[in-house]
């Protein structure tokens, strides 16, 4: 029983009124033997169903779901209208070559310079290698992929044995890497390179498809009963350009949580402080990436999972449009909120990972009508960002709201330097029913997870998850059909709102995070954690890219006081990826002298 | 606890081996007082949760929810691929005016030849009058709207004190209607009536607005929570057109069931046999129009609400694409299933107010690209149907799976006439999954029914529902989110497998209904009915239209041993109206030799 709440139509609501209410999660922190001990009480029936409906209740979850009115129809996937076409683009053809795509990537951006030339012998910590320094190494027969390779695999196992445990790979197998990249090396040695990507290392999350690895997910069974025959589509992709694929790189179970923590193989550890999380789910592929292990990874991402880690871990990660990537061979591949995305060190480097793995699967175009593909002309070498001309759209209130002041300062400067170095402008926007938004996410994504596991689950493995997720599903096994549907109503008002946003202003600005890299309980490590209040604040400005399927990306711009990275995040228009790589650029040059490698930093390029 | 199904891609599925599997019911059937005590034994959190847990295990629901992996991503809602134009049609535009398309449609007609000139003292019982039967009347100054009406008034009002009670509205005001009739006649009298609809009589079903009677969706409470300003789109378009509208027509509560039993206004008797339900739940709007007091009706069909009825009372129905009709100012208009559609005496008149109200919501049109509406060319005389080149499927076990033969006998026999006469080619087809079908539309509607209703419910308004609607909403209530993403990986299964069968035909046929008229019982009058059993004969033909989005006609062929009245049924390609309607012309020539009126006809326009 409760009160009838009636909305207004979303486009009757007056945004100047509107009032920013912080999020409140109500919820116990619960670590180890107790959590093991709660989720069994949360599976039977009447304790489950008692206790969800007492925290909805409390977290007004209730309310929104079953006592409003949504007057607006479901929009059950992000529905874009056309979108005017970017301008100084590079457009592409999604069906072509993917060698052609990164080709004209690469014919983006600017000359190459290479801070140093990378010799092998080199003693200067220079900072990430890019994949353009790799380029030029390998075609000046400085160093062969096979040898880097050698470094990659020594350092991999070197940190195999290492106390404590950096879990970063749940498989790796080096005779199949040392195969790959004897491959690339007889490539270059025969002059013929298949591009730019030949020889260039890229890690795979642990939940999509890399022949012949198992897919488990970061679960301990997934492999047992689901047999992989071939890659994913974009792992495919990858490989067809030349790229080597060191193997699966560590997760949050089932994609289930933002911290990365994984009581199956290890927590991958904060590269920045190891007693830290990377943030997640797509923890490994993060930190192999922030310790220059490779130059990019593969993520997937239905609620932060490449932006968050790569926030927490100062790396870049794009979020592309919902259906500009081809998601076949991914777990929770069916969902609408997820989508798969390169995590890598420099704007460029993401440029040519995201050229190669784009296009849309040919049945999702039908209802999607994507706007293409472009690239941004980075090249011109006097208005080398051409940035200038796009208005900023910020919440000041939302991007405030933030217990640590570091993160909302160094975001917050960096938009006053954009202003005055390129001429943005930064204009003030309103975006309401963030609590409506939140919770039209976790059903979606929770309902749509569930839907998928369940035939699995059902049949016994449920008692193989950790704890953390098996309070996940018992959650969503509480979320009715009818709470689905209601939250599909909330997503067309939540698109609604950006997309008057988006009249105004090109892109949204927000903090990637509301905090850096949170502290790793000990009592999490063998058994898990469920936290709601780092989950809230690690998801807080990451919803709106999910649930609308709005492209976004993550770039590092500082550091807190403790010495972590602050990731800045862009919400772009859909279809809108090139005028945010072209911001993202434009940023990654203003953050240049004062960017860090981590502690954890391995130089494979060079020798240390 | 299940074994996990796994299943073959719908493209993989050899359809030579599929296997017919008739449908199997297993619940108990349940009237009055008795299902009054035990929907509130279902209301509660712990027998509810029980007891439809054992009958979704009982009925292969939790198999096919829960355990069943599929492989296809869910279609949310009907998604068609770009489809040929249709042949040998007049196109019309959908943002017209509702006057022009009426004009366009009456274009298409064959000449208008009166079976007797109508007049107001003959006593030839002659059948249905068609709208042009009207018009030449007003036309020819025999009979002005206003008397009609006053026949009309007269007719209701006798009805409403006849024994035993047959509800056929829910609200009537002779002075609104006989204001109507006066502005149409006087249009007539100045020479200027608005169209062929001007001073047509039309009923429109207690689910759609209808300025300035309240919507009551055939409860007892809905207007006191539900103020109405405006008439809903489609009817606004018909009045513009001139159509004198008489009333709500009785439905079944909510529309949730297929009897039209409805203890809250009394239950619609079947014209044919006053013992019997009229089926639903357009109860009222079918009737009306099989006893000749007016010549159509609108109502809404979201699980065959239309075509049920129609087909039980004689008469014809149009569930047109999901898409081509506005839903603003209906109940449960923001749906996936459901859509509004006319009730009519004869095919002609049916085409003339689907053309008056067709025409999609703005909003709809982005995402579902509809090929333009259009009216078949019936108007010429050397091959007035041109129906020989249309290619007819026939699931010969499904078709041949009911009780009585007289349905599949009579079907049959039409489809064979259809041949000899016109040399139409009847193919068979196969349609797998009937089971998957049936669960992914229960689960459908049922949620997006819910999750509109839940905020008025929750604020306790439940135990105002009959019991019936109860029972309903207590199973609706049990379907979980996972439950209704899974029910749309099925939608996209049985898609592919229709669009497989429209490679082979044109039209596929099957009987409307599984049955004819059902007895009311007794015990069921005052206090409702729950029999899953007629329900599922009601259906058992229905749902690919509603699941899928297709357009469907019932046009009726005969009458079974008992004389009640056999529809059968014709689904069509998306957007394939016009393809529909004239082969329904075709078919309604060929049953008009033995086609009679039932014996509660008033004939309002002569006397008797």
């Amino acid at each position: 029983m409760g009160k009838k709440i009636v909305m207004l139509p979303a486009n009757e609501v007056d945004l100047s009124s509107v009032e920013y209410v912080p999020e409140l999660v109500q919820a116990p922190h619960i670590t180890g033997y107790l959590l093991k001990l709660v989720v069994q009480l949360l599976e039977t029936r009447l304790i489950g169903s008692f206790y969800f409906s007492f925290m909805k209740n409390k977290n007004n979850v209730t309310q929104l779901l079953r006592n409003t009115s949504v007057p607006e129809a479901p929009m059950f996937r992000p529905e874009f209208s056309p979108q005017d076409p970017e301008v100084n683009v590079v457009a592409v053809e999604e069906d072509g070559l993917p060698t052609d795509r990164v080709e004209a990537a690469l014919s983006c951006l600017p000359p190459h310079t290479p801070p140093t030339l990378p010799t092998l012998h080199s003693e200067a910590g220079i900072g990430y290698w890019k994949i353009r320094d790799y380029a030029q190494v390998y075609r000046s027969k400085l160093a062969s992929p096979l040898i880097v390779a050698e470094r990659i695999i020594s350092a991999i196992l070197e940190l195999r044995v290492k106390k404590p445990q950096n879990a970063l790979l749940i498989a790796f197998d080096p005779e199949d890497v040392r195969k790959q990249a004897a491959a690339s090396t007889r490539r270059f040695e025969e002059g013929s390179p298949l591009s730019i990507l030949d020889g260039i290392f890229i890690a795979i999350k642990d939940d999509i498809d890399c022949y012949p690895y198992p897919t488990k997910g970061g679960t301990t069974f997934l492999h047992e009963i689901r047999p992989l025959k071939e890659d994913a589509v974009s792992v495919s992709k990858l490989r067809s350009c030349g790229a080597i694929l060191i193997g699966k790189a560590n997760m949050h179970e089932f994609g289930l949580g933002t911290t990365g923590n994984n009581p199956n193989y290890g927590t991958t550890r904060n590269p920045y402080a190891e007693d830290r999380y990377t943030g997640g789910s797509s923890s490994g592929p993060a930190a192999i990436v922030s310790m220059g292990l490779c130059s990019a990874a593969l993520g997937t991402d239905g609620g932060g999972s490449v932006r968050i880690p790569s926030a927490l871990c100062g790396v870049v990660a794009l979020k592309a449009t919902y259906g500009r990537i081809d998601m076949k061979g991914s777990l929770c591949g069916k969902g609408t909120v997820e989508v798969l995305g390169p995590i890598a060190s420099s704007v460029e480097d993401l440029m040519l990972v995201y050229a190669a793995i784009l296009g849309s699967a040919p049945g999702n175009r039908l209802s999607l009508r994507p706007s293409p593909p472009c690239f941004p002309c980075l090249s011109s070498h006097e208005n080398p960002h051409d940035v200038g001309s796009l208005r900023l759209g910020k919440y000041t209130k939302w991007f405030n709201d933030i217990d640590s002041t570091d993160i909302s300062d160094k975001c917050e400067d960096i938009l006053n330097l954009l202003s005055k170095t390129h001429g943005c402008k930064v204009l003030e926007v309103v975006i309401p029913e963030l609590a409506e938004m939140r919770v039209a996410h976790l059903v979606s994504i929770g309902c749509e997870c569930l839907s998928s596991l369940n035939p699995t689950l059902e049949a016994g493995w449920l008692t193989r998850l950790s704890a953390d997720s098996r309070t996940s599903m018992a959650l969503f096994r509480s979320f009715s059909g009818a709470d689905y549907v209601q939250a599909q109503c909330y997503r067309r008002r939540i698109m609604h709102y950006h997309m008057e946003a988006f009249r105004k202003v090109d892109i949204i600005v927000t903090p990637t995070t509301g905090m850096t890299a949170p502290i790793i309980p000990e009592s999490a490590l063998e058994l898990g954690e469920s936290n709601m209040q780092v989950t809230g604040r690690l998801m807080q400005f990451i919803i709106a890219a999910n649930l609308l399927g709005l492209p976004a990306i993550s770039v590092p711009v500082g550091y807190d006081k403790q010495g972590l990275p602050i990731g800045l995040q862009l919400i772009g228009r859909p279809w809108g990826e090139a005028s945010l790589l072209r911001l993202a650029s434009a940023i990654e040059e203003l953050c240049a002298p004062s960017r860090k490698t981590p502690p954890s930093f391995y130089d494979v390029l060079s020798t240390k």
